[in-house]
């Protein structure tokens, strides 16, 4: 039987931003899904991870190499099988993979089939990328101990969000810092922080010192900018600094000056590092049987940002940037 | 016998510098050496460790509280043991501690017994805090792998150039950045560093380029400022970056802003972290041992920069920051 064909629809990269991507970032068309190969299977794309790390894949080679002019924008996703010569893959399963901004995709490798009875949401957040991120940064970065103070920037984003719970667990003293008075609420709230400080109103270096009053033990930053220099400028003494992202530079046309205060480091033997969640894929058995208890037991909460249509990823990309949303960002098609 | 009364010499901080020290720093004054109480020894100062350190000592409170207005200037130094009521500071014994520019000192405690048969220039040198800050900062902050690549910063100092020596002895491939041909040559010719930079004739973000093909694996900087985000720049994969000083920056008279490029530390696995060497102080030992050992074989040269006189310790200090100095600078009274 001659295959049916298919065709997929795509966002495309037309031209790399320069600032904040716009309609001239983004192009559509419209391609024939190919013919299976031997070992390769049909994905039908369902769900989107909308992640700050798309804009830098946009712009330049960083961690990985950046996504080529008219190829679909690249995105982690959620799909379903709906043809499969690749024993792997089995019809009908969902599948995890970067999947990008396409109805379809076509792979031999790289997809992940999910268990069943876990809801989208939960797999493409806490249990996705986003959950292992905020796992690995706090503990294996950061290195808490018990009565340390944790701050977060980004704190009621995706990733923060899950921060600072992590860091409740295990006992520490946590403060979220977030873009609205309603962000903050929900951390206070509901998460459970101990404080919640809204950079957009509140002089941040000094609302730290008020809310760390012995200094700040982990950083966990997912800002950089000002933010980052304010929360330098509150070290503890062996401060950790876990740097994970920088969402307030990415649409930066040009680089923004660092922290002025870096000599900080020095006299309060601090330490910064980054960290990239790819290298821990290996260990991710780890993460996810502690999160999956965690969220069975009503000690992890997370929060879905979700748009409709794949012509809503623009916008949902551009919703992280304005700090439009709370919780992990994603797109249903 | 009532004791004979001494006058004591000292050069004090007049008020706190605003950029760079000048007249207005420093004063003079002249006291009365108290009679010695119980326990006490009174030392007569030979020699004055001038380090960059001293520059945030006389500003701010860092590490150590800032210097009082009126008190000597705080500095390390080697003394003679003139009278003593102490059984720890036999008189006739040579000690080194935080003396002060001063001709004599009163002190009960903090002092220690240097061994027979070393001359003071390699006491206040490379078995003194600068060789256990060279020492503890490359093997302990920054772990050397065998091959690995190692830049240090600047590399014909006192510390920069015992860091070098040390990581060559480890097997690793090492640069130095310097501020003048001449301090090139002793590095690369007598010194053994695979390559050395002038920071004051090249582009130093592209002479790191072309001197580490393969990238930094551990900037061991003293210096900071653009120097600092030129190494950030060529930082390989999982490189560190030993924050030890900063000695660009220590007297402007305003923050200057940090590396604009920070971001590199995500994506590069980076670990960027200050340590101060009086941490390390239970763990002397170890590497005077080591040191000893390479000074005796002749795998670690040093050469100190020595002015005449305790009148000529603001000079010195300057030294350092012109980089007029090769090696370790040092006063003798």
């Amino acid at each position: 039987m001659h295959p049916m064909t298919r065709m997929n629809r795509r966002i495309t990269l037309a031209q790399r931003p320069s600032g904040m991507p716009d309609d001239t970032t983004f192009g559509t068309d419209l391609v024939e899904v190919p013919t299976l190969g031997d070992g390769e299977a049909l994905v039908e794309v369902t769900w989107l991870s909308i992640d700050p790390t798309i804009r830098g894949w946009m712009a330049y080679d960083t961690y990985l190499p950046a996504i080529e002019i008219g190829a679909p924008i690249r995105s982690g996703g959620l799909g379903t099988v709906v043809e499969s010569r690749n024993d792997r893959y089995p019809e009908g399963s969902t599948v995890f993979g970067m999947l990008g901004w396409q109805q379809y995709v076509v792979a031999s490798r790289g997809l992940r089939v999910l268990p069943e009875g876990v809801p989208p949401e939960a797999a493409l957040s806490v249990f996705g990328t986003t959950g292992l991120t905020a796992y690995f940064g706090l503990l294996d970065v950061g290195r808490p101990n018990e009565g340390d103070t944790v701050l977060v920037s980004g704190a009621a984003g995706a990733t923060g969000s899950i921060v600072g719970q992590i860091a409740r667990i295990k006992g520490c003293r946590v403060v979220g810092i977030a873009g609205s008075d309603d962000k903050c609420a929900w951390l206070t709230d509901e998460l459970g922080f101990d404080a919640a400080i809204n950079y957009r109103t509140d002089g941040v270096r000094r609302a730290i010192r008020a809310a760390c009053p012995d200094g700040v033990d982990i950083f966990y930053d997912n800002v950089g900018g000002p933010i980052l220099e304010a929360a330098i400028a509150n070290l503890a003494l062996r401060g950790r600094i876990v740097l994970c992202g920088a969402i307030s530079q990415y649409n930066d046309a040009a680089p923004s000056p660092g922290p002025a205060n870096l000599g900080l480091l020095i006299s309060q033997r601090g330490r910064m590092e980054g960290f990239i969640i790819l290298d821990y894929m290996g260990r991710a058995h780890e993460a996810t049987a502690d999160l999956a208890a965690w969220v069975a037991s009503g000690q992890i909460q997370y929060r879905t940002d979700v748009t409709e249509g794949l012509e809503s990823a623009p916008d949902a990309l551009l919703r992280l940037f304005t700090g439009a949303n709370t919780g992990k960002m994603m797109v249903r098609l």
